[in-house]
């Protein structure tokens, strides 16, 4: 099968987004919306990117806080898809409005809205085939990020992540396949939740995703993370045991052999060869854009 | 060098006391003060166990509370330990005393306290002889189960655990070598600051144990798990790359294969071999014991 060609990436939420005090600059190279916009302007520009609100409960307030945000950073034009209705997503203005973008931010907000409003509609299949044949940029944090694999969390508790059964899944966009994504990773503490979903399928990669930190996944494979924090990665491939099919709901998971990396900013990961992707794996253009980021440093 | 003769129990916390109603129940099989004194029982009855409230802002409350369990659970005798000076733990009535127990329970606190108080004294080396020499058993919660290795993590952030500094270590009590406990490690999240602590010595073996469960550890190596959660073990030995010595205090850890481990209930693990103990690793009395709790479930 032939690899996308485009962008995928995944923010663990609550990203700066310039609008607070005391927040981190949004210019930092690590800036997390820094680092989106910056691969969105290598197609060219002007440039336009479209927010899709339809996961939060606020869309009007979110979408002018990530409209300030992206024309802080640059972007010509931010349209603001704020999709309620599963018919509103097949309509032709719709459409022309996604065809103009160069890339698609999900917000946060619950990520069952965004599957089931949004799910087999024109506007997600042409985003999935702009993604497919062109470096197009689907970005997405916190609920916006759970979305993105084919299998996503939809609820659940961090601290009873261990307890069978209070781990919800649920179908998500398949931007991505074999891959199970969490946010709010550290701050939420959700390790146990994350392995638990990997334990019942140990071929299932885990990407467990900080606050304010990312991974930018290039043609569905090679990684780079960006952002301040860490990103968890929960590798079942090697576990050898686990009871999780002999026990009832609530009682406790075990699980033997999960491997487990902390990845940091400007660290690579192949989500499907599961290695550390070595620099000259990367292609030419990321290089590139890695000297000018480390030039930025 | 040879092995201990004791038994090390080291409890995550919160464990049921029986002094609260709607907590389990102090006499189901996986009640960990009832598997604690079936430890000590097996030395033969009557027995006495000790409470050592060193830890405790409220020595007081929290020795009223432990008597009742111990003794609900048939202990004939209980005796408090308080020492806040550290010349007490040197005397005579002290050392007396703990010649009559069959084991030692460290309750929770502060666990600087604990080993600033009692590190180096009689009291500490009658226990370690004890325990080396004889099947006693050294058991705490805690406070008191962090206190029980060599290395003891004495402070840090759990939502931050993934930051350079964030995690504070100090010296335990070496009842045992190349292991470090962390407790509340499901309800608090704590899997980056153990993990933070395993990566600047891949050496070391993180034990992480949740609330109301423990573990168990026979002649310093082959261990059980008993309680209600999880225990999650970090082996650091396969770990390839860690960033952790290059960067600077408050920024994000990364480090590669770490290999992890969820064990509940009745699992084995050598913390010697760092290997799953198969039940004949097991010594005789342990199996007739396993066999025993097995009719009880």
């Amino acid at each position: 099968m032939e690899l996308p060609k485009g962008y995928l990436i995944a923010i663990g939420g609550a990203e700066d987004k310039g609008e607070k005090e005391g927040q981190f600059d949004l210019y930092h190279e690590s800036a997390i919306l820094r680092n989106v916009v910056d691969i969105i302007q290598q197609q060219g520009e002007p440039c336009t990117i479209g927010v899709v609100t339809t996961a939060s409960s606020i869309p009007e307030e979110v979408s002018i806080i990530y409209d300030g945000a992206f024309r802080k950073l640059g972007i010509t034009n931010v349209e603001h898809f704020d999709i309620i209705h599963r018919e509103e997503a097949d309509s032709k203005d719709i459409l022309n409005r996604l065809e103009q973008c160069s890339g698609i931010f999900f917000t946060g907000g619950d990520q069952l809205k965004l599957t089931s409003r949004l799910g087999g509609t024109d506007f997600l299949n042409m985003i999935k085939d702009r993604y497919h044949n062109e470096p197009f940029v689907i970005a997405g944090t916190s609920a916006g990020a759970m979305a993105l694999s084919n299998i996503m969390i939809s609820g659940g508790s961090a601290t009873k992540g261990h307890l069978k059964g209070r781990v919800k899944i649920s179908i998500g966009f398949n931007f991505l396949e074999n891959v199970i994504i969490d946010t709010h990773f550290n701050a939420r503490g959700r390790f146990n939740r994350l392995a638990q979903v990997v334990a019942t399928q140990p071929d299932m990669l885990g990407i467990g995703l900080e606050d304010d930190t990312g991974i930018i996944i290039r043609q569905g494979s090679n990684s780079q993370i960006i952002g301040y924090g860490t990103v968890t990665i929960l590798d079942g491939k090697h576990i050898t045991d686990t009871n999780i099919s002999t026990i009832n709901n609530d009682q406790p998971i075990s699980l033997k052999n999960l491997v487990v990396h902390l990845l940091c900013k400007n660290e690579y990961f192949n989500v499907k060869t599961r290695t550390s992707a070595p620099v000259n794996a990367i292609d030419a253009s990321q290089l590139a854009k890695k000297e000018v980021l480390q030039k930025n440093e």
